[in-house]
């Protein structure tokens, strides 16, 4: 029986259940409980009959969780309570033991590790297939000149695979951050009970050791009270997102006829219900819209752990929906990635016509001054005045350069002298690039 | 047929459908559509027979939707032309004479502003109960003192019915707010087209009539752009949120065993897996963890809108979820505000207990000298010293301040006397709260 | 004295004291001073002399501020106490009444109250100067064709004046919100004492009739732990920031090479340190990148308020710095975006050469065939694989058209019929531009 | 000369200068361009004797901005341009030199990874401080019990020390993320010029060996596009600061009269201005106040970088602002955390008669009747029922529970039992708890 005479209000079972989205927990749960109950009888808490009735029990509610069988019920509160429910049901009395020496406490925020664990998993896989796109399309376009924006105003050439690994170094340090998260989450809290610890000599490592983590917390009371990991991959997949974002931006810059330097697959396109010619870049466009739904759970998610008073209160609940959404979020938006760049076509004419405006060239032909002597500074303003020259007078900046500055200004303004000149370490010129490649391949195999 | 060659890449088209979540719109999408043909029909756009069918059409479509027979597909890719594809379905050709003269674009703008005004108007209604319920328990416990608080330190006593106006008060303002949202969403938007207008001369101020308008937007551009509404329901939601957080988090202080001021129903609580002893007041504890995914949903539009060009993009369909659940959220909040309070039990003694500690009435101490001719910061000074005595002492403040100040001072600790001496306007001497409580009674009926 | 035996540890104080930011706030600080010292005095509970006394070195204290001579201390806790430090430095006694039937928390509150309201009057006047601007432009641009984009896909055609005009409707809607903001702070907090009344018989109405406020609040808790009016003051100016944005970035994507819509002044550009040809946008993208400072200083104070018990906590100190960077921010970015685009050329030819696409007429095509009697959807169709036809075969879409769908069609690819056609109410024909012009001009005078 | 015709406008002027806040980065531009200067004269780009003007000229630079002398000027934009402007008026033409093979772009971008390395060394120092801190208490209060709560509600008792040790493995995962960012920031972007390389032959590793970097970044593109430490630095900031305000909240409970855990000393307290007997915590108050602000600098950048396209967008220059307050903020916060608790009083009485609660022991009580053979989920509700019965008739536990299950029973009421019994690893029983402090100890030295 329960301490209560009154049954729960059902406005309150329905703010305070949580099944309906802690569900997806369950392989998580069933995992755990068979560790667990493994580890009680190896330390003589239950027998060995309990224990393998346990066993073959959670074997048959794992089929009907898998199946969509499960009989849930109106009033399991969440999916733990669900699972040792029906495990009694089919076990009878010795899946009433399960939850010896276990608190809800401790075992949701297993399942919540374990859960942070998977994805993180998942999402290093999902992003080096990202990485491996961004390679080929990066081979693919290796000396395809564009101009190179700073404030969206064309700066200085670079070649479309040099544009293109920029991505691949954001990945790669998203990679980093993910595996940042295993790290973090590799301590199994279970065993901490409520939040004491338990009244049972407990083989914690035993248990660590079967469900993949490299350690146990150290304290108890931290064990039930923290979602740090939870935070710390809400932060991986946020700067993911963002720099999803960029790459969305881009791709409908692109795609637009006043830049027409790509055009997307139809597959990855939409039409209008209004406009018959419309082919517009969604999924770049939901690249950019998904991502503040992400640093938005993460900002939610300290507003909720703000100021809680240790150890686990109700408020703790809060941190699944918001965690499960940006997992989602971001596996659905690094697919789009992969999938649109992959498909996606560029206009190599397109680019080079915008990559070949003489005033990119400026900053060269004020380098060229500076090697012939000139101080950085002095020369800049020389060719900023020969700019505004251009610009008034209507000229290019070659008819108005070459005849003060003389013929070596003409061999900078050849255009491929542009690119081939940025030789410094991770500059645009090929040599350089090819490097990068070679350092790139080498880290996704 | 489409403009494209290629069908849609699976991953895109998931990205891409908002069905699963749109789909709630459907009731406005259906009455939208009804006005919409109606108006069609009398400007002699379409004729009346095509009007006739499809309005009885969409009298079959609605029904569909509301017993949940309606054939959704696969690649429906959202409610407007599921419904639009159904109508079709059902009465031929003139279904396809729906969507003349307007715009997905100005047909989802519609829908949301429809679904924000309906949200707004059953916050309204849902927060009078609150409101009334807060009248109820502050009549209940009209003279029942009780700490006043600031810095969680024992500060002035009031009465618990003072005390909870304060709520009354916080929740008019919202109530204030969600009607600001009704005025800021009372133009339609539907006939702005695409973005330009349309190539029709249509009667926008009789779609306006029917469907609760009292008005039209002036600028096409705007009215597809535009999700100023949206940002105004969220900031209603939010405050709203954020009150019920501090009433949270109040009742979370009261019922706990060092309080002891409040007693929640057996209905309104709940145990634990472990400790066979815990009643435990979650509802409370989910008015404050429940509150920063509102304020997190608000700030993550901002961040969707944010350097977004005009006019409609992609990134506005998560204009949809954010919204969906804030509204969805504050509305178990409110109810469960309603519920707790409605059914907990208030200990009066305990209360009392807490509000007769003589500390508290050290400011009233000072008063009296005041009024005996000290300036208040010196009074404030002499009370200071006292205080200190008292506390270095281990006296109660009375036993050292009376034989210095006198039987005046007495009269002043006696306890009621703190109370009733705060008989400035809006303070919480009875005859005061009889005032605050007549002029809310008068707000709600 | 004080009650305590120990000064405050430096660092306490380091972080404690907000003299460094509310500083700010002693005009109104005075002011109410001022009021609070009238009414002190008409109720009888200070002297005529005592009233004089304070109200001439309030004076004195004003012109001191005013001139950057006070004498602040290193131990000012904040503005509040080093005024009335001051104040009874140069009149002695009676300064030390001035605090009589008041407390720091009402004291504060009352401060803000005024403080929001000012921010508020300024800013409406600050955006009716930016409606007059984008009026004036509009004007001067009323009939130049430009590309209207959804997806930053060429859509159809508008008129600037018509775009600019939907960010008038946008600041029109700010302006709304501070005027809300200024009901919101309507009451004077001033004489709700700590937080439970005081103990004299004050004339709290004098008082807000003195200081501009229409009535006084209803519950002194309320009134001293509300920040309502703080959030919605972050509201209007969060909105309008998101606004500006998305000016900003239509700005700097229309100042590109690609788009070529629009020079800026060089009073409002920048140059590059190595680039010497660079012109840059940079007060468009600090429109773009100063917006999310504000929604987050919005979330900010949403997570100061959030579960904080009744009634004033050191926390809401925090209200002040998020609320003047706000105020601060949007006040930059406004003159920002009326002295940009003040002064900003626009290129007729190059924005109607964007906007002379057929393929922008596409529904225009297939609205003509709805006149001809073709269902919409169907209509839609047939334009659909014409244009396709047009793109696959690198022909206009007027040369696919036109045979198929003769000289109706043609008729309808001149270029000005697109945009005088879209004549519903709100669309970009010139007659409705001009009705738009007209009503707004009647709500900036 | 300059490329513009006209000067800025004043109010642009206003908004685009960095100097206001960018100054404090000079010590970090002074070193990098030492650097610079060394390397440009090493690989012959420059000759010895301007190396030696130019770094005789930054030490008086930098001995100027020391002392507080520079001559800031208005025009200056931000500190890098007044940097190298006073640098070329102390030493002239060498001056114009310095700027060879750099762009502000890497400049500004190197200074900000150097402020984020510097930052991060400070942090975990100043963190080790407050480890020590804790620990120090924690010895100081091995064996004192006090309840440890869930929901607020007394759960199970532990000991102090256990209980703050919570904070120490929380303070020691911050240490962990700091030192990420030091990983994250390791390689200098100096050297990738505005973006594309430099046209000339720099080495790029000599620099970095100079500022302390481990590598040089691999994509000039994505070195001045990338801001991904700055968000390192604020997720490592947010989780600290959330730590923190979960602290501040136990402290704000625990001094409260009805918890009575704790007085903080005289000198982490303040006063009232009107109550004189408060004493209240405010550096608690603002260690949870104080928070918000901290996560809300975080969702602001990534608002900022949200959808920028590549690569230097003046948007980023709002990087700075949010950095710098986040990290000033968690510095105050982590000093007053550890001068608040190193000087507290805790009481051992208060907490231990808390701690005394039989209904604290109903888990114990359960698991007894698992010792003897019951499954647990049974033992719950035996428990259950005799908590009911002790709460309808006013008894204490054990006077309902004795009788029935025996003199086991009342051995397991003996309250010491209650906190010794809980041996499991990472439990609260001494031994456990002298385990973990030998761990934590061996952590910080």
């Amino acid at each position: 029986m329960s301490r209560f005479s009154l049954p729960q209000d059902p406005a309150f079972q329905a703010m305070n259940t949580s099944l309906g989205f802690d569900q997806r927990l369950w392989p998580f749960d069933v995992a755990q409980s068979r560790a667990h109950a493994r580890m009680l009888a190896a330390q003589g808490i239950i027998g060995e009959e309990d224990r393998d009735a346990i066993l073959s029990g959670l074997d048959a509610v794992e089929r009907e969780l898998r199946d969509g069988t499960f009989p849930f019920r109106e009033d399991d509160e969440d999916i733990h309570m669900a699972v040792e429910r029906r495990l009694t049901e089919i076990v009878g009395a010795p899946g009433g033991k399960l939850h010896t020496a276990r608190s809800r406490n401790d075992q949701v925020i297993t399942d919540l590790a374990m859960f942070t664990r998977d994805a993180a998993q998942r999402a290093i896989a999902q992003l080096n297939d990202l990485r491996r796109v961004l390679l080929d399309v990066s081979e693919a376009h290796l000396d395809w000149p564009l101009p190179g924006y700073t404030h969206l105003q064309r700066a200085q050439p670079v070649y479309l695979s040099h544009h293109l690994l920029a991505y691949f170094w954001m990945i790669t340090r998203d990679v980093g951050r993910f595996q940042a998260v295993l790290d973090a989450s590799a301590e199994l809290p279970l065993g901490a009970g409520a939040l004491a610890g338990v009244n049972f000599d407990t083989d914690r490592r035993m248990v660590a050791a079967e469900l993949g983590f490299t350690g146990v917390t150290a304290n108890s009371v931290d064990a039930v009270s923290n979602r740090d990991f939870a935070l710390d991959l809400l932060h991986a997949l946020s700067v993911c997102a963002t720099h999803l974002s960029r790459l969305g931006q881009e791709v409908v810059l692109w795609t637009s006829s006043e830049f027409g330097f790509m055009t997307l697959s139809d597959a990855w396109s939409s039409g209008s219900s209004i406009m018959p010619q419309k082919k517009n870049p969604d999924a770049a466009e939901l690249l950019r819209g998904k991502a503040p739904r992400v640093w938005a759970h993460q900002a939610a998610l300290h507003g909720v752990i703000h100021a809680l008073p240790l150890t686990y209160n109700k408020d703790l609940q809060e941190d699944k929906e918001h965690l499960f959404d940006a997992v989602d979020t971001v596996e659905v938006c690094v697919a789009a990635a992969a999938g649109m760049l992959s498909t996606a076509t560029f206009h190599r004419d397109a680019m080079a016509a915008a990559a070949s405006d003489e005033m990119i060239a400026a900053v060269d032909l004020a380098d060229l001054l500076v090697k012939q002597g000139t101080p950085f500074r002095e020369a800049h303003g020389v060719i900023a005045r020969l700019v505004r020259e251009a610009v008034e007078s209507g000229q290019t900046l070659g008819a108005v350069a070459v005849p003060e500055l003389g013929d070596d200004a003409a061999a900078v303004l050849e255009q491929s002298s542009w690119l081939e000149s940025k030789v410094s370490e991770g500059g645009t010129a090929l040599v350089r690039v090819r490097e990068q490649l070679a350092q790139a391949r080498a880290l996704v195999g």
